[in-house]
Formats: C-alpha cells, structure tokens, sequence
C-alpha cells in the first residue's frame, strides 16, 4: 500500500469536459485519453478550431507518459493528435479504424514516421506502466470504438468513452454488457460516463429504425436519392449500400474525404460493399435518375462541402434536379442550426424533396439517453460517479440521474476542465484545485497567437469595418497637401456615399487646420474627429486609422 | 362581376415567406398585414436587424394602401413600422396590446403625431374599401392576437396570423373555431396558415401544463427563483404571478422592457398583478431569498439583458448566488442556440440551478403543431391552401400536412416572398412573377446601406484582421525614409509578431527597391509581396493596405 494520490484531469476550457482530452497521473507516470478538437462558436471569428491546452503535462518533465490511448476515431476525440504527438512523446494505442483516421492526419502533418502506434481490438489489456488498461467495445456513431477499464494502483477506474446501448447496431456489435457487468463484480471505484445526452429522457433510438425510413424513402422516390452524412459516419454508408441493393440503385460516392473513409473502411473490413454496387459520380449522371443513390458531405451546412455546393448550384460534377430526394442523415451540431436550414430551404428552392429529423427518423443519435445512462450506472455500481463528455449543464443533469440511481450525492464529482480529481490510498476522493489552462485557438498554422484582444478587434473589424485615411501635410505651414485620401471597408458602400466621404474630408481638414501641433497627435485627433462624424451620421464605429505625412 | 384580380404579394426575402409583411391589392386599393423584422443570422456581420422590402408598394403610386393592420404585437410583426409608417401613408389598425406595442416604437421614432392609429377588438370588422375584414381572436405567445378573414371581391380569404389552438390559455380566451367554422359554412377561397411548427408532429402543448411544471419548480425551490422569458409574454408573466402567489413568493421585475411592457399590460386590463405581489429589486434583495421571484429578460443569450449580465457576474443591481434556481421560460429561436447554452453553463458555473426545456416543460410553443394545422384546414375548408409563416421547408411540410386533409396539390401553392399570387373574377389562382426585392439590412442608421459588398469586406475583415503600412520615401531616389510604419489589428498578437513585423518591413523595402516605378503600382506591389509572406508564414490573409508616400 502506497500514499501516492490517483489523479485524474480532464482538460480545455468551458466547453466539454473531457471530451477532448484526459490526463491519468499515479506518481511519475501518465496515460492520456484522447486527443480531440472543439469547433468554434459562431463568435469566435477566423478560428480554424481549437484545442485542449496540455501544457501542464508538459511542463510536467517528472512525468512519464506511457501512453495515448483514442477511443474512437471522431475528430473531437483525435483531431488534435498531430499538437499532441508533437510535444508529448508517447505510443499512441487505437484499434484498427481509430488507427487509421489518426494516421491520417499524422500523415498530412508529417509526423507518421516519428510516431509509434500500437494497434489493439476492444477487449484487449494495455499495460502501461502503472495502469492496467482493459479496453471494451461500445456501441457509436462510428465503428471500433472503445471504452476503458482502467485499473489503477487505488481501485479500478471505468471510462466509457462516447457510447449507446444499441441492441441492433449496424455492425451487429453491441457495447459489452458483459465487462461492465464483470467490473462491477471486481468493484468500481470511480464511473466517468458519457453525459452527451444527459437532458433527452428515454433511450436513444436503434440505428436499425434508420433501415425503416430509408426503405420508405427508397421505395417512394421517383427519381435520384442523395444521402447526406459526415464523412466518418461509416454504419450510415452501410447502412444506405444495403438499401441501394434492395431497391436496385447503383450508388457514387462525392467528396474527397468520404471517399478515402470508404476506401480505408473497405479495407480493414468494417465496410462490406460490392464492386457491382458502386459507380463512379459520372455514370451516376449517365443512368436512369431511378437507379442511382449519391453519397455525400456537407450535412452541417459547410458552403464548401458537397452538399454546400449542390444547394447553391456550384458543385462541379452534379446539380440537383427537379425529382431529387434528398435525406439529410444527421443533426446539426449545436451551432450549425442556421447553416443547415439555409441549405435544406436552398434544395427545396432548387426543386428536390428534403428528407430530414424530425419529418422522418433517418438520423440517430450516438449517445446514450438518460435510460441507458440509467442503466450504465446500474450495471457498474461505481462508488463515485463524474460525468464526462458534455457541457456543464449536460454534467449537472447527469449527476441528478446517477442520484436517481442512488449513487450517494456527496461521491459524485460534477467538475470542470482542469480540475485534478485526486483519490488517494483508500480510494477517497478529493476535488482538488484547477490547473491553469483552457482552451487553445488554432488559426492557420499559429497555434495559441490569436488571444482576447485580437479576437475582441476581430468582432470590432466585423461589426462596423474600418475607415483608413492618409493626408500629406506640408510641414513648415501645416498645409493639406492635395485631398486626403480616404480608404474604407466594412463600413459602407462607398458609391453611395460620397456626402459622407466629402464631410470626412472636411473634417480632416477642419481638424487638422485647427491644430498646429505635432504629428502624432494630429492623427489622434483627426481619428476622434471622424469617430464622433461617423457615428452622429451613421450611428456606427467603424476603426479609423489616420496617417499624417509631413513633406 | 369584374375582371380586376385579387393579387396576395408576401414581401422579403428567403426568410420566413409572408411573416414580416403581405400586401392584398384589388385594382387601386390595398391593405397591408403586419410589418415586422428579421434577426440577422450569425454570419451578417454588424446588422441589428432586417427589414421586408416593400419599394413595390412605394413605387406603385396608383394605390391608395386602405389600412396596415397588424395581427400581434411580437418583433416580427411589428418591428419595422417606423420604416413602413414613414413612407406609406395609411392608419395602422391593431388590437389595444399590440397597438400599445406599435406606439411605442413610433413614439421613439418621433412619428407618433403623424400617424393614425385605429384600435379594434377582436371580432370587429374593418371596412377598407373593397376589403370588408372580420377579424378573429387566436391564441398564441402574446395576448390580443388575431386572425383574419378578408373578404375581397373575388371571395373571402381567411389569414391565420401566427397561431395555436389552446383549450386552456392563461387569459381563458381560446382560438376562436366558432368564426373559423362560419367562414367555412360561407366558403373559404384561400386559407394562408402559420406554418412555423410544420415538422412537429402532435399538439403543441397547452400553456396549462407550464403551471404544473412552476408548481414543482417552486414548491422544491431552496432559494431565490428568476424566471427568465421574452419581455412580450405577458401571459407567462401571469403564470409566474400565480405561481408565486400560491407560494407565498413576492415578484419583482429586472429589465427596463419588461417593466415597460408590464405597467402597459397592466393599464389595459391585459395582465392582473395585485399591488401587494410586486417589490423592487432592491426589496428582493433585502429578502429572504425563499419569498422572492423575479422576473428577467436575456433568453435568448443577449450578453446585454439582465439573464447575460447574470451568467457574466456583471448586474448592477443582482448576483447569481449558491441556492438560485433559474427557469428558462423560453426556446432559443434558431441561431441563438450556443449564446444560450452559454449562459445556462455560466449559470450552472455561480452555483444556480438551470431548469429548462427539455428538463422541465418550463415554455411550450406559440405555434400550432401538425394535428392544429390540420385542424385549421379541416375547419376552413379553403379553396385553395397557401401556407405562410415558416421558411421554404416548413411550407413544403405544411402543404404535404394539407394534401393529407384533402386539400387537392393542384390547389396547394407554396411561394417564396415576392410571388404574386393573383385571384381571378372566378377565383382561380394564377402563381405569377416575383417582384423585385428581398430583404434590407438596417445597420445602425443605415437602412439599406449595407449590401453585398460590404458584407464581404465585413467577412475578411472578421476572418484574419488587417494590417495597414505607411512607407514614405525620396521622390527622386526612391529610397525608403526611416521605418515603414506597420498596423495591424485582429491579423496576429503585436508583442508576439517582432519578427513577423520585421519581416514585413524587409519585404516592403526590398519590394521599393526592385520597382523603380509609378507611386500606385508600388503601393499593388507592397500589397501582394505581403500577402504573400504573412500567408507563408502564418497560413492568414488579412486584408493588407500599404501606402506610399513621395516625399
């Protein structure tokens, strides 16, 4: 028996704790889970994405980090893998198709050759070091996910991952009752569990119940069927391939990343699809409207994805057509809401039926409801419970349904990213302080140099845009040389406002008349002058920047 | 029997078809319904709100506009009668609560004086030249609303306005099927109906069951309770009354419209507070917390109204503590979604209690659902069907609803804003031509102003920032004067980017130094040499301005 403390810490900002990315410490030795990205709110302007600031494992040179384990192969859970893998040296362990998708992006970032990855199948045991990790299947919205019973020097810890109790999974590869029952069984010391859908009562429908709305849409469609999913979501294209070989279509693939998903997925064998059933976007356009189903991208209202272009009439191979269906076999992420029902009014515009949740079930969610969160609880009995992956009201909810269950209030751990959850000998927990930290911007190729004051000149460039003016002075007399010249963007149409550019001008040269001072000064003045004129005109504060050149 | 057709034009653009604004035209007369806004979506940088272009009725100066009436007194009806009343000369006819709204937007535009305002109860008839229009009562999210049956010379057309069938509304006045069941027995030509919650399948819930779900949120409540809701929903501030007078709660009122809408409700008989209930906020404050109630806008996620300045700590006057349950009375409307959860994160995060929908029933819709809408179809018995109030893909959903009750698809139209529907002397329907418009930004005191082009800059602007350069140099030599001067905001953090800054200011000289030529085209040739490098180096395009200065 030791005193060193378990400590747990789920990193990022206020956004999902945990989501992205989680630290498990026993003394000098580390395992990370999961290595993901978080999607810029709508105010958050010219982000790319963001990512979990790890930097206290960094800075941690004490610690060993004998592993990063991916529970499954979505990009809020990998997409920041090539951040990770650049400064905290340690195998990555993913099963195949995880494997896979984070080669992917270790390729692009041409980190492939410097990484060691391990390859285990769900009910494999990692041992790292300190921490006995035996890895389960559970059921998502993507293939080959795993949840982890982690067995540490205090007691065993279960980590759910994102999961569903699906009992007819497209895969037909449901969660492992059976290992969490048998952890149960051992005793649990502490349940972190997916809270993702912690505020929908009941169960989170099957994915079979899609089969029976594509099977209505498929045998009512009167001419070309096109399926809209995210790129990743591999059971759905399965799903789709089955119903074109029922209703005789043929079925194309558009867009690139979908496209290297099929082929990767084909290849590991979590796809079954027959060359015969395949053809390529130009024999799609060749054939009977009648024969064909289209796969594509773009469910989240991406201008730039396949779907995006469809609905504003620019994608470069296909157009929707008067007869078109299309499904859309998604939800859009909190955010996207607007984007979505943009495109889905663009296609109706464009002719083509929209098939979308809730007019017809053909979407899913992949997490769990709070009955299945029910009964996760109820199949480990855990002694302490910390809701996971979800925002802070998700967590909240999720701890009301563990109390439900009859997990005692005061062992249940509702915290934010950062917090250290600290178990020491006996298994006690403490919630101990934040580590600094949060959420990390990525713009371009700078990571972490777009900070509160650039992002608040962001919001001030975008609401009102800028006004830029450049005056030549001679400088013995103070004189205007010539006109001002006045540049503007973002502010107003400029044909159209020649008063405004003509009083702009005047104003400039009033101020500058009326002070003889010095040069910087000046412009300070001229930029308050315009302020003011602009506003009482226009009632907007675009950002002036006034240039005086003495000559 | 004349040959002068009946035209029907909803006004706007691709927002929600014919919610803002309608024009009926009959030869020279014509009558308005509603006058409402738009809210920008996410990305219309910059605009407070949207207005319906209505230029067509301006423009055709051989109508006489008989009456503007306005259906309820919500933003979307309501918002832009400022823009309308300055420019169409008509009296504006409206129940006593929505005309109390309307006044006070024109008071504060100054137009108060100038307008006739004609006040109606529901159930009267206005005589507007050739158009004779029953009005009728409906229940919806504000009181006082109302449909419309309008008979035109070529049959009686009968308008919803936005509704919802209630058997138990707060004000015990429900949708009034009496009227809707004689228009039918004299013979419907046209029902346009709302057709916002054409994808909810059901009933909308009836306003009675948020007493039940108050009830439990105030019996088990261990502290302060704020509810929080639209400053127009009169009824739900009844409810909260009620509730807090079965519990012994005292009510006070955060927010300056909501106060305003109050004291205005309550002086026409539309609201029942009895003196005794009502405290102010710095009385609540003095109170044990488990007797007080108070009443907030800010649902919707607006950092600015009291539920923001609650999440963010920043209320003059009221602090979030430990023991504060906090009812979200409301639904974000589309787009506000991540502002919204935001704040319920915040608030979760200064230790209250969040209780919203779908944790409680705490707010049910305004709108008819799927069976209401049928309900109405079947009840009228119209002619023709032409669904409004909704976006392109409620209105395909509604008209799907409509051939399900019966109503033939030939007789079904569904138009986007701008469409001519034209009625001839037998009431048959001609779908013609779109007038020309769509929707008008309003940003600031531009009406209009902001289009395409500024949006776009806008955009950029928003995306990667500026940066803006001031090079003087020897008119005869050509030789750079001291430093160029560089500003950038929003593109990279300053005290971070020396080295950047002095690559730039490398790459500005050496542009000078190879291009012995005109003043204009050094300027071009800075502009992109930089765009070039700030794009290598930061993967960034800021919008770049460089000026040249002879000297």
């Amino acid at each position: 028996m030791t005193n060193t403390p378990l400590q747990i810490i789920p990193l990022g900002g206020l956004g999902e704790i945990g989501k992205n990315m989680m630290a498990f410490i026993y003394g000098s030795d580390a395992i990370v889970i999961d290595t993901g990205i978080m999607f810029p709110a709508n105010d958050m302007l010219g982000i790319d994405y963001i990512i979990p600031d790890f930097n206290y494992l960094v800075e941690r040179t004490d610690l060993q980090v004998r592993g990063i384990i991916v529970t499954h192969g979505h990009e809020d859970h990998t997409g920041a893998i090539q951040h990770v893998a650049a400064k905290i040296s340690a195998p990555i362990y993913a099963t195949p198709l995880t494997r896979g998708l984070l080669e992917l992006k270790l390729k692009q970032a041409r980190l492939l050759d410097q990484i060691e990855m391990v390859t285990f199948r769900a009910g494999d045991t990692l041992d790292l070091g300190p921490f006995c990790v035996e890895t389960f299947h559970v059921c998502h919205s993507i293939p080959d996910g795993v949840g982890l019973g982690i067995n540490t020097p205090v007691g065993l810890v279960v980590h759910t991952g994102d999961f569903k109790f699906d009992h007819t999974p497209v895969d037909n590869w449901p969660t492992d009752f059976a290992r969490l029952a048998q952890f149960s069984s051992r005793g649990v010391l502490a349940l972190l569990s997916d809270s993702t859908n912690a505020d929908r009562p009941g169960w989170t429908p099957s994915e079979a119940v899609i089969d029976e709305a594509f099977d209505r849409v498929f045998r009512d469609a009167p001419g070309r069927i096109i399926v809209a999913t995210f790129a990743s979501l591999i059971s759905r294209i399965q799903q789709v391939a089955r119903a074109a070989e029922r209703y005789n279509r043929k079925m194309a693939v558009a867009g690139h990343t979908m496209t290297e998903n099929i082929r990767m997925a084909i290849s590991l064998g979590y796809l079954q699809l027959s060359p015969e059933l395949m053809i390529s976007v130009e024999e799609a356009n060749r054939r009977d409207p009648r024969e064909v189903v289209i796969m594509a991208t773009g469910t989240q209202g991406e201008p730039s994805a396949v779907l995006g272009r469809l609905a504003m009439g620019r994608h470069h191979q296909l157009a929707i057509e008067k007869g078109d269906t299309v499904i859309m076999s998604s939800h859009p992420i909190p955010g996207n809401e607007e984007m979505v029902h943009r495109i889905i009014n663009r296609l109706f515009q464009r002719g083509a039926e929209v098939i979308y949740d809730p007019i017809a079930p053909v979407h899913v969610s992949g997490h769990a409801s709070q009955e299945e969160q029910k009964l996760m609880i109820s199949l480990v009995r855990p002694r302490y419970f910390i809701p996971i992956h979800g925002e802070l009201r998700h967590l909240k909810q999720h701890a009301a349904l563990a109390e439900e269950v009859g997990v005692p209030r005061e062992n249940i751990a509702v915290v934010e990213n950062g917090t250290i959850l600290s178990f020491d000998e006996n298994g006690t927990l403490t919630v101990g302080e934040r580590v600094p930290g949060g959420y990390v911007f990525v713009d371009g190729s700078g990571v972490g140099d777009v900070g509160p004051a650039v992002m608040r000149d962001r919001e001030t460039l975008a609401r009102d845009g800028i006004v830029i003016v450049n005056t030549r002075i001679k400088r013995e007399t103070r004189e205007v040389i010539g006109e001002p010249e006045i540049v503007s963007r973002g502010f107003v149409f400029l044909r159209d406002a020649e008063d405004l550019m003509e009083n702009a001008r005047q104003t400039i040269r009033r101020t500058i008349s009326q002070n003889p001072m010095a040069n910087g000064s000046t412009q300070e003045m001229i930029q308050e002058a315009l302020a003011k004129m602009f506003y009482n005109e226009t009632k907007r504060r675009p950002m002036i920047f006034a240039f005086v050149n003495e000559i």
